[in-house]
């Protein structure tokens, strides 16, 4: 099997060892296959969470239930741990910073801050020479109509901070929609994105070690209903130059945050100019990612566990892929169909012991494997 | 990919719901790893092991600590529970009876009763056609003089029960050594078995569903080192008629228990007769198997979801093996050396979370995986 890239070991002296405690803020579906990944090396995991219970808790060795904001309860939390990860990149900063004082927070404060502001994202992307969907910062309406006349229409109004599955976002038609538009993100901060006629969504999972070694999963091709992650096919449809592009720029991207741990980079495959089809990144996750769920199924190290290994300072795995996967959520009721899904050969089902299906709600996943195509 | 066979759906009224509490007696690293396979289904788990911290107890959702014949305790615990299950044979009748009242107790009572005494277990097999090494039922020294003459040495002395990985065996070479044989094992109930000049140890990981489904994993070879496991390699290297007959051989084991859940089948292969190798039984396991650790890491369904599978009644998953492996055992200090293993590319690390690295004790695994040579 190959290789990741400049895999090296790294000095004795900064490896947690089996024994240790990971302290994770969040208690959904990510840090729960986080705590099970960490269980599988002998670590032990301490969720912080607001929820009294959560699914991320119930598989944990240790849960504090306390506010993001609570400096007494982050305090005595970090106090417990030898170095602590998050599954979801809103982390207030004060958060990250008390955190930062008693053990190491990785991926890095300033990884999470980055990607918490689309403005902040999109002019790091752009200084790193990496293309993004043209952008300008939008405040007012008086910004919105400006930036729509620069623009052009469609375009999409993005707030610049909270958003995820499709939240905090409106699409433009018409110049005339500006005041409709700032009122929806109720006059939030925002950005201005042309809107990028894309043919597909792909995505990179990739992991970063302190000592710079990077691994790479093959692209996924992603398909969204509703702005939520439907299904992941691997490998995406697309030439091998193209996917080839697509880890080079995630490579960049984990580089010049000085990442350490697993992050998710989204790209726009754009319609094909006389160079060939052509790549730009729509965002990037500090964290373990939706469209790298397949991975645990078909690579011998999953991107759970290659998170574990990165932000504890273990040699990276081998992302290898031994199949061909098609990973599917699980949304609200279709949970129901359980039965159906477990019956299925050759499909691995996943729930993540949420008690209430509510719609919208990540509450599984399958992934279907098949012997690999091209081999 | 190939289906088990007959594989059918189950009667709805049967089947445990995500959400539903397996508890598990036995706080060791297959409960553990039982315990870590029911969280990827959303179930709970609830362990029952006499020691205050656990392996298991420490990925559980909730753990009661009380001793295997604490009646008030067990049921207390079967109480919270909506099926009872077990990480090793020698769980005491009794146990098993009160358990039962209370929560249907999977596999049976009665393929723990088998199990648990060797001669029951031989006469069992032997009822059912499976060719097992010659027994005699040994109680003084004076039947194991007799027994000598009849099986002639070598030949192995075992307790009837109580005995693993090589503990309340010994064997004997020449008549003259009778006394000292009995004295080793204090004088307990024992069977004499006639010494097998085996060519190699093969093993069959099979499940078995409560409407009769039954799903074999490939049959491994096995290496033992001072009585414990060594190394479990997938495929073995046997002809395919031999590895079909250990399969079916195993269903008609697993059929004859009416057991429901996984088990672990041991085989010797002899050496050829005219009619080509042969094999016997040596032993069978009520439980998951750590020669079927390799699963998870090359099946899409490993041994620890296809018991959880199978005492909830839901449909076996498929044993299909999608890489060729090489499991390894690390015994006491051998897991000091995790970082080398952890750096190896296409290794599975697997650690259990104990504290001590006693000698004998089994600490984790690693499985190496490759691609099928037959495919």
């Amino acid at each position: 099997m190959p290789s990741p890239k400049h895999l090296t070991a790294m000095a004795d002296s900064e490896i947690l060892s089996p024994g240790s405690t990971i302290g994770i803020l969040g208690g959904g579906q990510l840090g729960r296959m986080l705590a099970l990944a960490a269980a599988e090396f002998g670590l032990r995991v301490h969720i912080y969470a607001p929820e009294e219970t959560s699914p991320a808790s119930e598989v944990a060795d240790a849960a504090t239930c306390a506010a993001y904001d609570d400096a007494t309860a982050l305090t005595n939390f970090a106090a417990t741990v030898d170095v602590i990860t998050y599954e979801f990149e809103n982390v207030p900063g004060e958060t990250a910073r008390i955190l930062n004082e008693h053990a190491p927070v990785r991926p890095s404060p300033k990884a999470l801050a980055v990607s918490q502001d689309r403005l902040d994202e999109k002019q790091f992307l752009t200084s790193m020479g990496i293309a993004v969907a043209p952008f300008i910062p939008v405040d007012t309406v008086d910004d919105l109509t400006n930036a729509l006349k620069t623009l052009g229409t469609p375009a999409v109004l993005k707030t610049r901070r909270f958003g995820y599955d499709g939240k905090g976002q409106v699409k433009i038609n018409h110049p005339g929609e500006a005041a409709a538009a700032m009122e929806a993100l109720a006059g939030a901060p925002a950005i201005l994105e042309a809107f990028m006629p894309f043919e597909k969504e792909v995505s990179v999972i990739i992991a970063r070690a302190r000592d710079g070694t990077v691994a790479a999963y093959d692209p996924g091709e992603n398909v969204h209903i509703n702005h939520i992650l439907h299904t992941t096919t691997v490998p995406a449809d697309m030439d091998a130059r193209l996917a080839n592009d697509a880890i080079e720029m995630a490579t960049k991207v984990a580089h010049g945050l000085e990442y350490v741990g697993v992050m998710g980079v989204e790209f726009f495959v754009l319609p094909p100019t006389t160079d060939g089809p052509r790549l730009c990144v729509n965002e990037f996750a500090p964290r373990v990612h939706n469209s790298g769920h397949w991975t645990s199924d078909a690579c011998v190290t999953g991107q759970f566990e290659q998170h574990i290994r990165a932000i504890c300072n273990w040699p990276l795995g081998n992302p290898h892929r031994h199949s061909d996967a098609l990973m599917t959520n699980l949304i609200g009721q279709e949970a129901h169909d359980w039965q159906a899904h477990a019956a299925q050969s050759g499909r691995a089902l996943h729930l993540y012991g949420k008690h209430e299906a509510r719609p919208g709600r990540k509450m599984g996943h399958v992934t279907d494997l098949h012997p690999r195509r091209d081999q």
